[in-house]
């Protein structure tokens, strides 16, 4: 099912360690790649709303195997996938949420993360990801 | 209430090749007069996320019987059915749902397919509704 | 993911084929290892309750890593898991249900029967698994 | 809104720890004394459908102040609370979930296990929460 729970673990202290450079309160969730939650983590005082955000960012990434913020792109009203928020129980299509591949370049999973700026969110991904070897 | 099984996956069937031609991997759904599944496939390493979408196309396109993406022309901003995918527990309304006639001209059914751009998933919906005798 | 396209479809023919010797019609339902859906058929006429049904059960069994039933002997009133089917958005724990295994005897998958006794819906879903190579 | 993440960290670790010597796989999740998740994880192969119960048990012993077994005693049939479980969303009633509480006796939040048998996720539950400080 792809990623583990140490690989999981590390993306989630990781993304912690960003969230304290750049000075923001983080949710951060991990799901596998069958789209079911692996770690999660909410820093104290974060937002309590992004719960349930962070953890729509992983499974939309995984859902679609691409960045969140690309789908949010194409769901604009006038764009090809105009509200495909509405599928799959809801989905989050701004950023924060990016798929985690192996070294062999594979889907094993993915990061959401929630509680800033979507530009924080997606840093924070980033570098959540970066730590899964 | 329609389409029978056989002709449900004479369309998944034919779908599933013209798919394979246009080299992607889609979800298909077909459901019957009624708006009640009949029949799915998902090709392997198609979008997880599309499952779901592809079954909510087979049922927009029934709900309203037109094809998905006509629908959609009316629901954005503005337009007269603004955001009416709110209804129905979620509808989706971009390319991707037609719905099935018998010889008649009578509608038996309609089809689904999400997995690629809207305009292959509406290229392999049309593939599969063909083959429907 | 496990279970592919092509052994989901294998799995629902020969349901099928066994329903039609024990005269029923059935809802037959695959699921991946991740528990999503690949694969599924509603004979013609078969209970239109029992989409979700089959469905579930197929969720249910790979949720537990168990047959169906098994899990239902523990729910009841005064048993140790009483009332696990409010999880999950709803489980369903009387048979019909029941893992996938390859030959190394990794689960990859389930399957999930529905439309007649729940005696027929496992007899019909033991079959569907004996046709998964 | 009471346990910090380390603290909740700190009983997930304790949790895992346990469950090794036990030689189970389970799904660890923590709530905030707001009954909002905290942390959560799941062990390598351990029930996909036990995600959700784990959470379920932690929110449902912080909902009640109780463990969740000793709701689950008077939700039977012919109890006082009976059918309670379909309050809030769904609620597990059965043991695994376990209010925490601080050092003055206040409940900081609750932990929530599953993964094996009832007594096995108590057992765990019961490790994790006497690792918090």
């Amino acid at each position: 099912m792809g990623i583990t729970l140490e690989q999981a673990e590390a993306a989630i202290a990781a993304a912690k360690k960003k969230s304290e450079e750049v000075q923001v309160k983080m949710n951060i969730a991990v799901v596998d790649a069958g789209a079911n939650l692996v770690a999660f983590a909410r820093m104290d005082n974060a937002w309590l709303g992004s719960v349930d955000i962070a953890i729509r960012k992983a499974r939309t990434a995984r859902f679609f195997d691409m960045p969140t913020g690309d789908l949010g792109q194409a769901s604009q009203p006038g764009g090809s996938l105009y509200n495909i928020e509405h599928s799959n129980g809801g989905l989050i299509t701004f950023p924060g949420g990016i798929p985690i591949k192996n070294t062999n370049g594979e889907i094993i999973g993915a990061i959401g993360v929630s509680g800033s700026t979507v530009e924080n969110d997606h840093t924070v991904a980033q570098a959540g990801l970066e730590a899964v070897k």
